[in-house]
């Protein structure tokens, strides 16, 4: 069934979900209150559907461009609305407001969605009439691209709309996940953060150089999570499943996590240091091509990831 | 050059490495000090040796099977080593004794590495006369597969071996990194338990399922950090690179990581609780197919991921 899905605020992200929703044959409303901000995203989705049609993601750019209807008007925008995703600025005040129009505007049963990666919904949905309608939905960028959506309800997020939720991300192909109590940084963001933290740890007090770092990630830790979790990766490490991997890693474990330093204070000069290391390999000039071809060679991972054969016993 | 290489201990890891040796077409000694590890390990390698060649991965399971020559005699297995790679079970006052007669019966420039992933350089050589040409050469299992591996040279490692042990493992394709100094988990194993030690606090403290933090990884952050590490997923989600992403994000990044607890206390039950969960998707019994499969998806992928197109302006 075709739904008209609206994406407020049309940066990156605001864009990406765009992307997702039209390519999967939905009508989408795309907002901004910026008539310039519009015209650039246009151009930029249009890039990006041909891109994703040279390929061979998607059948045709021209038919997913049809279902994009642009507009500088809120309340038209949200009128017939039945999914909204917000992804305006990361301010809770900005943010407040625009829920508290889209509450106004839209009808009674869209679902309200916000993309906000930092603000829990208890502060974003509070003051909302229809805030048992409202929850977070948070990509990971770019989410036409990467299907992981972490869904986390507000206290007063009705379960019936976490469900239509949950099941309509899964028939664009996203991977829902549900965070259960709202937390600070939700699941993603603190598992990254927590390799961050780590990694800055170690290359400020001079264990290691920024470069082996992403070389730890990219040609040891993550191809094997990209097939299996750190969860699954240790009940696959002992023949007895994870019981027996905690019984024979676990004091080793505790040592190690016991000397981790993930909350480090980053000295003066430290970042501007990682910085200069950094632009060795990619010059500031460089990161939007770089960028570029991430983002094609992301696409072109996930599309071999999801093609490959399941496991059967 | 067809170089003599040794493997010492033949579990998992020593059989592993003997297949990356064996398959770049060196000869393997390998040792055992039991007769029928040797066996068993051969009867592993063969096995393994012939699944790579039906995925093409190699030419020929057969050539790369001569190149093994397994010994029960440690001195006669070192006799003519010029690279030795300990992989015995980790413990500290085991591996001393076997580097003691590694150090007696090799050649005086052979090269002698330990895939320890927990015990240091520093304990582990020494008492030697030789502790000069020693270091740790600590892989990610399984190091026929995974090109990660991790240099940490003790203070007494001349620098001349450890230029020589990162030469030659890249001719193997594998991609060294330094431990600069020496610590507790290296680098690796530290970002890993970075991410179980939050994991497990978000788990225990009831914010999301066993399930939906493996699916943030291999839905999400993992295929990212296996085309950019976390320093360059921030340099390029910035148009300015990395300093202007800390600019934007670094005080959020602070909160967040100011609020995580990855070095939380694991409650009674709770890896009990872990474990029934992932019993759910996949049975003790199911373990070692699903271990096969792993394998075997984790070699396609690196296989996959070398073979993209690599960046260009």
């Amino acid at each position: 069934m075709k739904l008209n899905c609206v994406c407020i605020g049309l940066g990156n992200v605001g864009r990406s979900w765009a992307i997702r929703f039209a390519t999967h044959n939905h009508i989408v409303k795309v907002f901004d209150s910026s008539n310039l901000a519009i015209e650039e995203s246009l151009k930029a989705i249009a890039h990006t559907l041909i891109d994703l049609e040279k390929s061979h993601a998607i059948p045709s750019a021209s038919e997913a461009m049809e279902n994009i209807q642009p507009t500088a008007d809120l309340s038209e925008a949200v009128g017939d609305a039945d999914y909204i995703q917000e992804s305006i600025v990361e301010n809770s005040d900005r943010k407040r407001e625009v829920f508290s129009r889209l509450d106004v505007h839209s009808p009674e049963q869209a679902i309200i969605a916000s993309s906000t990666s930092e603000i829990l919904g208890s502060l974003l949905f509070e003051h909302l009439p229809g805030r048992k309608r409202c929850l977070v939905a948070h990509p990971l960028n770019p989410p036409h691209v990467i299907p992981l959506v972490e869904l986390c309800p507000s206290p007063w997020t009705e379960p019936e709309i976490l469900d239509r939720t949950s099941a309509f991300l899964t028939t664009l192909g996203q991977t829902p996940i549900l965070v259960k109590k709202e937390i600070n940084g939700f699941i993603a963001n603190r598992l990254q953060l927590a390799v961050l933290g780590e990694a800055i740890h170690l290359v400020g007090e001079g264990y290691c150089s920024v470069h082996d770092i992403d070389i730890a990630l990219t040609q040891g830790l993550a191809p094997r999570w990209a097939l299996v979790g750190p969860f699954e990766t240790g009940h696959l490490n002992a023949s007895k499943g994870y019981r027996s991997y905690i019984d024979v890693y676990g004091e080793t474990h505790r040592r190690i996590i016991d000397s981790l330093n993930t909350q480090y204070e980053w000295p003066t000069g430290l970042i501007d240091e990682i910085h200069e290391e950094l632009t060795k390999a990619t010059s500031e000039e460089e990161v939007p091509s770089r960028q570029r071809w991430r983002d094609n060679q992301l696409e072109k991972l996930l599309t071999y990831l999801n093609s490959r054969e399941k496991f059967s016993e």
